[in-house]
């Protein structure tokens, strides 16, 4: 009970340390340990709970879009790393290596799997002899790992979970319209299941993929105003296929080599679901990715009639779709109401004597709290609209933030100042050229977060260096 | 095409050399790949589609008895491993070590998990205080990995997947209750969606789990007379909470130690749906666990309606909640059959011209290649019921297989006889002494599989040394 106590008691508000009120809330809302095994983290059940229905529900959308999962080993020799120059550049030195098995030194050292494009590109190589065998859309769920000094629960860790798909086509077309469409699949998912509003575009030379041609990104704000990468999806062109010698002969009977795709989103999407909805009493679970949609707190429990009425609200909610639990444990129900908050359960509904004699029920929200009294013989309908106003509500909130925390800059005095002294994200113009990504990062440890899509003209020139402008950046400081 | 051209020409049939035969199915039935990691597989989208069946229909089970999910570590420190003693010498031999990472060598070897009892002491430790907190009862879905030197997909590979349920109780009685549901809930799952009959019983003190104080099993037998140990379960008492301190305070405030139990499923469980069901032309799989369920075969496919038809019929039956596929490629349809037989589809429905003017189809069952003219209107009821037909087929062959293969022996030279002439199981009374398993194994190869939880009186005395009788014991020789 001493955790408990704490978990109640003390959480830092999210103005006093962002920081500090993230890593209470991961720990209270019981959504990880912490692991004695350096950087890596222990997902308990309220946190796997969630990647649970995060992995369900994308894995039904890549499956209407003709993706079939597989399973691929854990290692990577290091001769197969190293096929492809800039991928091996970019992830060798952040692996760990296996160089001893059964009590024998290996004669060649394998990887960790940091990402598995080059197993991919192995059995591709394999599997593909004729343009009958493509497209291959092959995706698996599995963990990686990539050392890392600073870890994070959810934002950084030396192993997360996540999702790669990976595909490879007859044509350029077909890899980059599959790029395209993965990116969007999420950037509907983020919008639709987890109410978090993106903005979708393509990273700069500087910040794409180890390997890739181009990366499109999706880019998410946090309550800090800082961004958060929630989904990248990789065009590979053909570089891989040439590394690695992957040829299809064509209807022509000419052989081509494939063009290739990779796409991603890890368990560090749940980091950005805390920081987008939570708040001082803890997370914010949007109702159609929560684990329990409903929680039934009995009021004075120890009177007749009490859990009975509540364990038949629950089988009525349940019938319906709903996911609800009971909280029956000999807690006081304030004590249950904040342990709901913290859990982030996007309703609550409380039921006593008084309630029961009148033939009703209170309900109340868990993201603004609104309290509703309703008739017992309304309740599925009820709970049912409150639960869709509050993803819908959820979602708009996140859309306003977002949309009210992007400044424009057309000065490099304008830019320095919004950086530094207004949370959010800046979009600038910008002349294309490293030099200027790495001067802003240097002057002010932003970056580029992407070349959005939907592209404004700001300004002619380069917010930087007044070169002439290419493209529009949304720039920001970045978990 | 060259591939597919071997698939259906050549398969070694199970009597010429069963060995043969295995390798030929899971790889013609594309089920896996081999991967050039040593003794690591592949697991292809047929092959990987037949463990999501497992896992959803598991994972199901699980959660019905109050299981939660979790995920830990990949990596295990090796004075983690060391702190439970039977359990290190069980496992250090046979394991792979994690020496550098990013780009530095390691204060301390890691292992790469053999599995997690270690891993889940130490967190269950760190949030078992009371009484209260107990049960835990957590899974986890993952690959581990053990260094084998000789490897068969499926059956023993360097890396495979599982699961990995840990529980830890308040008593002993509550931790054996746990141990033996869990063997039953296994035993349930191979019987009802395997088709797959087993015997349940307790391992040998020389063939239980590393560190367990007794280890349950099922067992199932393969095509060729052979044992498959299919799933464990094991009770370790308070072996692991002394090693690691894991206590909590119990109701009158004494300091206790929890009882623990560790139970597991592989992907091991596909090499036993291959060599119980499969035949000569291929795979044979159960309706319940087969990913696609029915496969559609137009007949003249290029006359007009007939692909319209198989639509149509596709429609239906996937609607009545059947996984259904249609085979529109353009190759013949003997060659489809050959196809659909070899990857175990149950059922394939015939349609073509001659059909659609009967208002007709042809049926085929894979097991015993059954035929069935069905007027289209009862086409949904007429496949479900041939389906569930099959499933009960296939389990009352399966099951009669079993019992028609297991000897009596009552003196040593019926043993020897048995098991050098009969494929199968023998049954024997056996005095408990290990003497007796090292002699057995040494003169035959078989081992103890289990002492069934069913005991029949076979003799007095044991079968290999004339001492008195403690038990029964099935004995084969295993995978």
């Amino acid at each position: 009970m001493a955790d408990k106590k704490k978990l109640v008691e003390a959480i830092t508000s999210r103005e006093e340390d962002f920081a500090k009120w993230y890593t209470d809330v991961v720990t209270k809302a019981e959504l990880v340990s912490y692991s004695t095994v350096k950087g890596c983290m222990i997902l308990k059940p309220a946190g796997y709970a969630i990647w649970e229905n995060i992995m369900h529900e994308l894995d039904a959308r890549f499956k209407a879009t003709g993706v079939e999962n597989v399973a691929m080993p854990l290692f990577i020799p290091e001769s197969l790393l190293q096929k492809e120059k800039d991928h091996v550049e970019g992830f060798a030195p952040e692996v760990a290596w296996v160089t001893q098995g059964g009590g024998e030194m290996l004669p060649e050292r394998l990887c960790v799997r940091p990402t598995s494009e080059t197993l991919f590109c192995e059995l591709y190589k394999d599997i593909v002899e004729s343009y009958r065998d493509l497209p291959k859309c092959y995706n698996q769920w599995c963990s990686v790992v990539r050392w890392e000094k600073t870890t994070r629960p959810f934002l950084r860790t030396t192993e997360f979970w996540w999702q790669e798909g990976h595909t490879a086509h007859a044509t350029e077309e077909e890899a980059e319209a599959r790029t395209v469409q993965m990116l969007n699949l999420y950037a509907d998912f983020c919008e639709e299941m987890l109410a978090i509003p993106v903005i979708k575009g393509q990273k700069t030379d500087k910040e794409k993929f180890a390997g890739a041609n181009s990366t499109y990104t999706i880019e998410a704000m946090m309550h800090d105003g800082k961004a958060l990468q929630s989904g990248t999806s990789h065009n590979f062109g053909d570089g891989f296929a040439r590394a690695f010698g992957i040829q299809f002969s064509d209807k022509d009977n000419s052989l081509q080599y494939v063009h290739q795709t990779s796409w991603g989103m890890s368990t560090r999407i749940i980091g950005a679901l805390i920081m987008v909805h939570g708040d001082d009493s803890g997370l914010v679970l949007p109702p159609r990715i929560a684990p329990t949609q409903v929680m039934i707190i009995p009021i004075a429990q120890h009177k007749a009639g009490v859990l009975e009425k509540a364990a038949e609200l629950q089988e009525t909610l349940s019938a319906a779709g709903l996911r609800v639990k009971t909280d029956e444990s000999d807690k006081n129900p304030g004590w249950k109401f904040s342990e709901q908050e913290m859990r982030g359960i996007p309703l609550r509904v409380e039921i006593g004597p008084k309630d029961i004699e009148a033939g009703q029920a209170v309900i109340v929200r868990r993201d603004n709290r609104e309290k509703q009294i309703v008739a017992l013989d309304e309740l599925t309908g009820t709970v049912k609209a409150a639960l869709e106003q509050e993803q819908a509500d959820m979602l708009a909130r996140a859309r306003n933030f977002l949309e009210s925390h992007i400044y424009e800059a057309r000065t490099y005095d304008e830019f320095m100042d919004a950086i530094a002294n207004k949370p959010g994200f800046v979009k600038a113009e910008w002349c294309g050229e490293l030099e200027c990504e790495l001067k802003i990062k240097e002057d002010t440890t932003a970056t580029a977060r992407c070349m959005p899509f939907v592209q404004e003209h700001i300004a002619d020139t380069c917010v930087c260096c007044g070169r002439p402008a290419k493209k529009m950046v949304i720039w920001g400081k970045a978990y």
